[in-house]
C-alpha cells in the first residue's frame, strides 16, 4: 500500500445493499468494527453521517454512545476522522427538502440537525464538513418558488458557515453537487452551480466543494474538467471518488470501475498537478462508493481494497507517464506549455494589440498545424495498458 | 401576434441544412432579405455572427458592405439588432479553440476577431454581445493544461469586458454554456460553470449568461432551474430558446417542440416571474433553432413562425394558470408562499435558535404533510392541455 | 371519465415511497382497499405481483388468504384482474438474477415461483402474464457468461410459455424490457432486444412485450417508435404507461408528466392507430407509475386520477387532431399516405425495375421538395395546447 | 503488429474533418493512396461507400474509374476489400430517408443506388454488404406512418437480400443500428431492434448485423452485451469498432479511447469467446472512427495506428487474463461455469420439477452466497493496468 491518504465513508462499507427494488442482502455493520477493519486494510481516515453512528431520534445518551464508540475506535485504530456530514435525506420529514423545504418548521428542524453535526465534526477533529442536499429539489417545476428555494438554500449554507466562524471551529464546508436522484432535479446539480451559489454568500470563504466522480458523470460532464474549474476558483476542499457509467442511476461503483481513462486523468491531476503548475488538491483521497449488492461481507472488504489498489495502480502509471520524456516532448509539441503564456503581453494596451501586425496571421496556413493530440492520448494509453 | 419582443439569429433561418452526414438542402439566404421576412412574420429583433453577414477573410470593403446591408435592412424593416456575436468556431484555425487554443498566435488572432465584433455590436446599437466558446474544449483530458485553459479563457473574456468599458460601449456580455459538441467536452459546460468563472473576473460585472434551452438539456439538466440560478446571481442577460430531446446531439428544434412541459414552465417564469417576486428577465425572447433539414424555404418560415406561435400559446396558458384561484390556493397549500420566509427570524441569534423549543417538532407527525405537489402539477397540465 | 379501459398495478398506489436514500413516507395500503378505491376513481382493471398480495415466504394459508382477498375485492368492485406478474427481484436470493442467476438452485427456485404465479394468473382470469427481469443482468461484463445468460433467459421464458400451453391456460406472456436499474446493465434492455430473443423460442408465439414508457426513454429511445416496431412484429401484448425525463433513474412519473408531446403521439397511436391502418393495440391502458414520495395518501389518489385524466385529455385532443381536414391535407402533402405504397410494383422483376427509366430522377430537383413536416408537427401542437 | 485482421473504412482516414460547426481542416485523400498507406501500417482490409470512390451523380466512366482505382490499389497493396456499403444519407434527396422516404420516387431511386452497390460489392469480392439507414427516421412522431415506415424498411432490406440471392452473390447483409443523429430518432435504433425486424423478412437468413461500439453506447447500452445477443441469435456478421463517451453526439473516437474497460471486455469476447464456449465472431476487426478534427495528416495516420495498437494491447491482456488460474478459479467461484447448465434437467417434466423437494431451498441462507463479482472484476482490472 502506498502512503496516499485514503479515506472511506462508514456508510460505504456499511451499506446493507437495499435498493429501490430489493431489500438488504447484508447485515448492518458495527461502525467501530468498520473503522478497525478499514485501518487493517490500509486506509488513513474515515467519515460519517450523524445517523451512521446513532439513529434519527436517538436520545442524548444513545447519541453520545454512538459518537464515543467511533471516537474510541478512531483512537485505537489510528484512523483519522477527517470529515463529518449530516443525514438530511432519509427521514420522511425531509421528503420535500431540508434547507429548501416549503415547510419552515422543517427548515428549522433541519438546520438544527446540521448545526449539531457541525459541533460533532469539531469535536471529532474533522477538517471538512460536507453538505449534500439530496432532497433539495423538485420533481415538478412548480413545486417550489425557484427563487425562494435558492435564497433559502443560500441562507442555510451561509448560516452554517457563520456558525462555524462564530464557534471558532477549524472547519471548512464542502458542498456536494448532484444532478438528480432521489429528486427529479436537485438544486446545485453540478460543480459549477455550487460555486456560483457560494459566490453569493457572506461567509463563502469557508465554503467550497466535495465533488463526486459519478455525480458529474450522471450529467455527462467531465469530472477532471470539473475539478480543474474548482481548483481554478479555489474551491476544491474535499473529494468523493467512485465509478459510474454515464447518465443513469447513481451506481457508486469502485473507483476506476466506471470510466477508467477518466479515472487515470483524475489521478494524474490529483497526484501530479497541472502540467504548468497551479493550485493543488491537498485533502484526502476519499471514496464514496457502494459494494455491489451481489456481494456478501467478503465482497465488502474486497471492494474497499479495490478502491485503494486501483488508485495506487493509476498513481504509479500517472507518475511514469508524466516523467516520460516522449510525453513531455509531446506536451511541448501540442502547445500545452505555451498555453500557460498570457494571450496579451504584459501591459500590452488595446491600441498596441490591435495595431500589432503579427496578429494578422495567415489563418489557412496556421490551421494546418498538427497538434498531435491523438498521439499524445495514445502515449497515455500505452502507459496505462501497455 | 402578441407584443412580446421576439428575436431571431440570422443563422437560424439562414442555416442551409448541412449536417455531419449530409450536404446543404437549401440555398443560402440573403441576410437582408431574412431581416425583412422576419419583420413581416412579426419578429421584433435579429442577431448575427460576424460571418453571417461577411465571410471569414473578407476585405474591409466586403466587411463593410455586409454590415451596411443588414443595417439598411434593419432601418427599413424596423427590426432591431439586439445582439451580435463572433464566429470563432467554423474556420480550421480555431480547431483547437480560440481563447484557449494551445497556439498563442491563434488566441491573439481570435481575440482581435472578437474585439472587432464588439466594435460592430456597438455600431449596430446592440445591447448584448454573446460569446459561445464552441471550440474551447478537448476530446482528451491531456490535450490541454486544464488550469491554463481556464486562465486563458478567463483572460480572454475579461479582456473583452475591459475593452467594452474602455470604449464606453453600452454592451453586456452573455456567455453561452454548452456541455459538448463540437468538442468532446467544452469548457463552461453549464450555466453554473459559466457563472463560477465570471466571478473570478475583474470586469465580471458586465459579464452574464445567454443560456440555451437545449444546451442545458443535453446535460440532462433542468433549464428553468438553471434560469432561476442565473437570475438569483443577477446574471441572466440574454436567452436562447429552442427544443431538444435530452442527452444527444444538439437538435435546435423549434421552441416547445422538445420538452413541452419544461417550455411551459420556462415561459411561465419569463412572463410571470417567480411566485413570490424577485428578479425578472428583461431581455428579448431570442430563438436559436434550426429549421429541420427536411424542409425547404416554406418550411424555414413556417418553423420561424412556429417558435413565436408556440411561445404565444404558452404565454397565454401560463397567464391563465397563474391567475387561477385554485392554483393560488394550491400554491398556498404546498407551502410555496411560505418558502419566501427566511428560516431564521430577523436577528435571531444562534443561541436563541438552538434554545427554541419549537424547533424540536414531532418529526414523524410533520412528515405526514401532503404537499399536494402532484395535484398542483396536474392543475398546470390542465391549463396547458385541458 | 371516458370508457377507456384503465388499469393499475397494486404496487403503484401501494408504493410506500421508500427510495435508495430514504425510508417510507406512507403506510402500506391494503390491496383489497386499493382495488375498491381504484374502482371508485373509474379504473377498469388491476394487476399485481405475487408479493403484492402475500409476502415472500408466506405459508400456503397466508398465500391463499391474500389471493382470496383480492379476488373478493375484484368481485365486489367489478375491477378486472387483467394481468399478474411475479416478484423475482426484491428478495436477496435474486441478487444475481433469477432465470440467469449463476446459481442453478436459485434459477430453479425462481422458476417455480414464476410457475406458481402463472397458476394464480389463470385462476384470477388474467389474460396477460408479465415478466420483468429486473435482476437479470450485471454490473461487470465478466460477472456472467453472456452466452449462457441469454441461453438461460431464453430457457426460462420458453419453459414458462410451455407450461402455459401444457396447462391450457388462456394466457400470453409480456416481457418488460429495461436498460438498467437496479442492475448496471439488464439483459433485454429494449423492446428490440426482447423481440429478438422471443424469436429464438420454441413457444414464442405466446410471448410478446409489455413495454414501459419510461424504460425506453431511459435509453433515450422513442417510445412510440418502439410500440410501432412491436406492433409490426405482432408483439404488443400489454403496455405500461408512465412518465420519465430521459436518461436517469427510473422516475415512474404520472403518464404525461414526463415528455408530454411524446405522450400525445403515444395516445394518438393507441386510440387512432396508424394513419394508413395496420395492427392495433387491443389491451388495457395500464399505468405503472409511482405517486411522488412527497405525497401522503391524498396525493396517492390524486396522482392515480391524474393518469386517467391526462390520458383522457390527450385522447380527446388526438381524436380532433386526426379528424382535422387541415391535418389530413398535411398528411397527404407530406407523403404520409404515399408511404403505404410498396416501393416495388406488384410482381415487378429486378430486371424491369433496373431498366425502368423513371427511376433515374433528377435528384437535385426532387431534393427541393418541402415535406412540410415542421408545419405538420405544429398543427399537432396547436391541437394539443392551442 | 499481430496477425489479427484489421480493416478500415476509407471514409475514416479520409474524413476531411468538417463538422456541424466547422469546415474541413484537412484535404481530401485519394482513396488509392489511403489503401496503400493502410497496408503499410499493417491493416489487412478496407471498406468503402460507393461515394467514397466516385461522386454522387458520377458518369458511368467516372464511376468505373473510381472503382478501378481502388481495385488496382487493392491488388497492388494486398489489402482486401472485405465490405462495401452505400451512401444513402449525404445527398439532399435522402433528407427524408431512402428506403423509408415518404416519396416513392426517392425510395426507388435509393433502392437502385443500393443494388448497384451490391453489384460492386460482389465485383470487389467483398463478403459483407453493410446498410446504415442514417436518414431512415424522424424528428417528429407524426412525420411518418410508423407502420408503413417499418413495412417499407423491411421491404427494402428484403429486396436487397433477394437480389443478392437472385444474382448468386456470396454476400451477407450487415445492418448497422444507430439511435439518433443525423435524424432525431432513427428506425432500428439498437442491435435488438434490427434483429427483430430481420426476423420478419423472407430472406432474413442472409441479413445480420454490423453493430458499432459508439452507436450502442449513445443509447447508454452495453456494447458487449449487445454483441452477445447478436451472437446468440446468429446475427453477428460484421463489426464496427470505435470509441464514445456515452449519450451525446456520435464521437467516432479511436477504439479504446472511449470506455476502456468496456473495450477490454469486447476484445476478450472477440478474441477468446464466451467462457463456456458458444458461437464466435469470425469476421474482420473493422474500425469505423474519425481522426480528431484537431489533427492534420500526421494525426490521421497516428490515429489509424492507435486503433490497431490498442486492440493489440487489449488482446494480449485479455489472453493473459483468461489463462490466469486465479481468474479461472474466480469464474468457478462466481458460478460462471454453472450458468452453462440448463435450469431444468434433461427431460425433466413439469410435474417432476414442481414436486422436486430440492427446489424449495432456504432462501435466506442461499442469499448469503458471496459471488465474488467485484473481486473478479478487479482481477480483470489488474491484468489491464497492473
Amino acid at each position: 500500500m502506498s502512503d496516499i491518504k485514503y479515506s472511506f465513508g462508514l456508510w460505504t462499507v456499511g451499506w446493507p445493499a437495499n435498493d429501490p427494488f430489493g431489500t438488504a442482502t447484508r447485515p448492518a455493520l458495527d461502525p467501530a468494527e468498520s473503522i478497525h477493519k478499514l485501518a487493517e486494510l490500509g486506509a488513513w481516515g474515515f467519515t460519517y453521517h450523524d445517523n451512521d453512528v446513532f439513529e434519527f431520534g436517538a436520545t442524548e445518551a444513545e447519541r453520545q454512545a454512538g459518537i464515543d464508540a467511533v471516537k474510541k475506535a478512531s483512537q485505537e485504530s489510528g484512523l483519522v476522522c477527517e470529515m463529518v456530514t449530516t443525514n438530511t435525506f432519509s427521514h420522511p420529514i425531509f421528503k420535500d427538502g431540508a434547507f429548501t423545504s416549503n415547510n419552515r418548521d422543517v427548515r428549522r428542524f433541519g438546520l438544527k440537525k446540521v448545526l449539531r453535526s457541525v459541533d460533532n465534526a469539531a469535536e471529532m477533529g474533522a477538517s471538512t464538513f460536507v453538505m449534500w442536499g439530496g432532497r433539495e429539489g423538485t420533481e415538478y417545476d412548480n413545486s417550489k418558488d425557484l427563487h425562494a428555494a435558492h435564497a433559502r438554500y443560500a441562507e442555510g449554507i451561509d448560516t452554517v458557515a457563520a456558525y462555524i466562524k462564530d464557534k471558532g471551529y477549524d472547519l471548512r464546508i464542502g458542498l456536494e453537487p448532484k444532478p438528480n436522484e432521489p429528486r427529479g432535479d436537485i438544486f446545485l446539480p453540478t460543480i459549477g452551480h455550487a460555486i456560483a451559489l457560494i459566490n453569493t454568500l457572506d461567509n463563502g470563504d469557508i465554503v467550497g466543494l466535495n465533488p463526486e466522480t459519478g455525480h458529474e458523470q450522471m450529467a455527462g460532464l467531465n469530472y477532471t474538467h470539473g475539478l480543474a474549474l474548482a481548483l481554478y476558483c479555489g474551491k476544491l476542499f474535499h473529494i468523493d471518488l467512485n465509478g459510474q457509467h454515464g447518465p443513469r442511476y447513481d451506481q457508486d461503483l469502485v473507483f476506476g470501475h466506471g470510466d477508467l481513462l477518466s479515472a487515470f486523468f483524475t489521478v494524474d491531476l490529483l497526484e501530479n498537478g497541472f502540467p504548468n503548475g497551479g493550485p493543488r488538491y491537498e485533502g484526502p483521497r476519499h471514496f464514496d462508493y457502494k459494494p455491489s449488492r451481489t456481494e456478501y461481507l467478503d465482497g465488502v472488504w474486497e471492494s474497499a481494497k479495490a478502491n485503494m489498489e486501483t488508485y495506487d495502480m493509476l498513481a504509479a502509471k500517472a507518475k511514469a507517464y508524466r516523467e516520460d520524456a516522449e510525453v513531455q516532448a509531446a506536451f511541448e509539441h501540442a502547445g500545452i506549455v505555451e498555453l500557460a503564456e498570457p494571450t496579451l503581453g504584459a501591459d500590452e494596451s488595446f491600441d498596441a494589440f490591435l495595431a500589432d501586425p503579427t496578429v494578422d496571421i495567415d489563418a489557412d496556413a496556421v490551421a494546418e498545424r498538427d497538434y498531435g493530440l491523438v498521439r499524445l492520448h495514445q502515449l497515455a494509453l500505452r502507459h496505462l495498458i501497455g
